[in-house]
């Protein structure tokens, strides 16, 4: 175990996504997990929760980064939960966290994600979310992961 | 004096924008202060500079939220800053403090605090910015004033 | 009107005081605002708002640092809230933003805005309050703003 | 590998430390590994790298709650970094993350984190730490160990 090493994806997107991004997020969570990369999100429900789901189900590690008091309110696939206490201003650590960030659909707590992510400098594929300058489209949860692994591996 | 009562009006933008948004930034700036609403800020340079100084010369009460750990970080027409700590996180500070907020040209960061606005259910008049739903744009700094009073005094 | 010169005094102190404890906070105010000082606090109730009402009271400017989202927050005798939904993480932003403090009674959270003004290598005089290495002791409101004016006039 | 139920044993003191306190703080790190908790700490030098040395030297694993923007700020003995970007207001999350604390040694920083464990409710134990009602203190690594295992296993 050398976690430290690992490359860190994050998910960002919100809590009541549509059916069809909820399955995106799981994909990209598998797909993570797969990769023996390590997710990290807000922790709560909706595209969180999924993606969650999905690198869990695949036996990866999950981190989320939650706006409240308690490492509890992690939705069940976080295994390591982070409470911040700081409300929305959170998001900020969410794109600090990320070696690269996958926004899947979301609102304006995604938009605030995606711009820190542009402030620090992170990467960002974006599939079914606000269309930023910075911001890579993907159409699958596929093309999406292959745009974010040609960023580590880029001569594969 | 009772400043409680006041009307806050956030004002966003970039640490280096195009001369025209800094003049029109201090018209903002200006006609805060005219009306006597108490101008918030994130205190630091460019557009937040300029429109502070619109409002100082003309006799109006200006906050800076800043990043650091220093008041004395705050641009020289700042009256009231207040320092953070937080980095750009403190974004999320600067809309949370404004009943209202203009946004006048930015970059990455001015998206945050746009984002953060439209989160906390804020107004936003926005004048050669970031294109988003949630954000009402204008041409001119009368134009943008005339739509903030609007949401005040909407009888007028 | 140069608020941006005037000296800032925290006063640090717990919600739920003894009785002679708010009295003596009252006094403090009273006596920060006849110097025409500024009164930093956490903006909420018991020793923060006794001293914030004793400085009203005699025409003085309050700030009040909160730690939830609203300003609406504040105690009625706070003329400038700002809000961080830092929780209590915002006890930092209290000691950052004060030129000396003095501490008033006081339960942990009062310990770790004491401990915060020590990192920020702030003077601290203590009323009835956490006996610290750093923290000068004094027994009435009088002497304890003999000993801030010190700092501020030492010639006098 | 169940990382989400793992007790999370924080473990709390200064930078700039005396060699005796880094011996205790490796072999409390050591004791936290060896029984399968999480050690959490502010992921920079002194007792925080002795007692994370003495937690990976065991197999265990450990968090630092960076008060930088960067995750590489932390100790090289740190597996699972989070960089926070709030400076010292870091110190109010190490003690949220943490089910237990323990002080080793310490300056104010310390202090500010024992102050928000006691605002959070946790238990903490302390080995030549500052005197603090709500503080246990101990002599000893083991001291302190048995002190933390007897909150969560009590009927042994």
């Amino acid at each position: 175990m050398k976690l430290r090493k690992k490359i860190k994806v994050g998910i960002i997107g919100g809590a009541r996504p549509q059916p069809k991004f909820k399955d995106i997020a799981y994909q990209v969570g598998r797909m993570i997990a797969e990769k023996g990369a390590i997710l990290v999100c807000g922790g709560l429900s909706g595209i969180m929760e999924a993606a969650a789901k999905g690198a869990r189900e695949h036996n990866g590690l999950t981190v989320g980064i939650l706006p409240g008091y308690s490492p509890h309110d992690a939705n069940p696939h976080i295994e390591i939960p982070i409470a911040t206490g700081l409300g929305y201003s959170r998001n900020s650590l969410v794109a600090m966290n990320s070696d690269i960030l996958v926004a899947v659909d979301g609102e304006y707590g995604t938009l605030s994600e995606i711009a820190y992510g542009c402030i620090y400098g992170k990467k960002i594929i974006g599939i079914g979310t606000w269309n930023i300058p910075g911001v890579k489209e993907a159409q699958t949860a596929q093309e999406a992961m292959d745009l974010v692994w040609k960023e580590f591996f880029p001569l594969r």
